[in-house]
């Protein structure tokens, strides 16, 4: 139904929680290994991992295997897709709306000049 | 963790199915009643009611029961609020590179006054 090349249904469905949003968050000043992202989350390094699994299956997160560390990258692209699907939606709406006003103007100026 | 108007944990959730961004998709045209809605997604009522209600849920739509008829429309606010928290991301992953690039060119500039 939609024309993405990242899957919107995990992009949104990544999106949809507040740890996985503030790992997000914490990735857009830069990389960060696991123990970082999970340092200020009181959080058990597995349940850390289980976000980030579900972060990059929306492809929003790309991670690596440095020696014993494993380093999480943003990747925008797909943060980017889903905005541009949200701006998307919006400009239609504003577009139907403001023709929406215009015809409603129109149907008034009509009446005025039935009028007596 | 957040702080916008709208619970982005269901305004996201509510995003991450096709059924229900065909509707939003839908809505951004103008109001339509359930059984417009349902037309063209071979999909029963009860099941078009069952997104509708995670759609609520999110703030994305709203829907009135006229006479016998349920009329929804699109609540552009919620996907405003979304939009924003993923431009608000991108904004500090981009200043964040930049400063970066900044940051790699001046240690380059620095390397080649050092330089024989």
């Amino acid at each position: 139904m939609d024309n993405y090349c990242f899957p919107l249904d995990e992009v949104f469905l990544a999106l949809g929680d507040p740890t996985r949003r503030a790992i997000v968050n914490r990735l857009v000043f830069g990389r960060a290994s696991v123990k970082e992202l999970a340092a200020p989350m009181a959080m058990a390094l597995p349940s850390v991992l289980k976000h980030l699994r579900v972060l990059e299956r929306g492809g929003l997160v790309r991670s690596q295997k440095i020696g014993r560390t494993r380093l999480c990258e943003l990747e925008p692209a797909a943060l980017r897709t889903a905005e541009a699907w949200m701006a998307q939606q919006r400009a239609m709406w504003e577009a139907h709306a403001d023709r929406l006003e215009a015809y409603v103007e129109a149907l008034h100026t009509l009446e005025q000049a039935d009028g007596p």
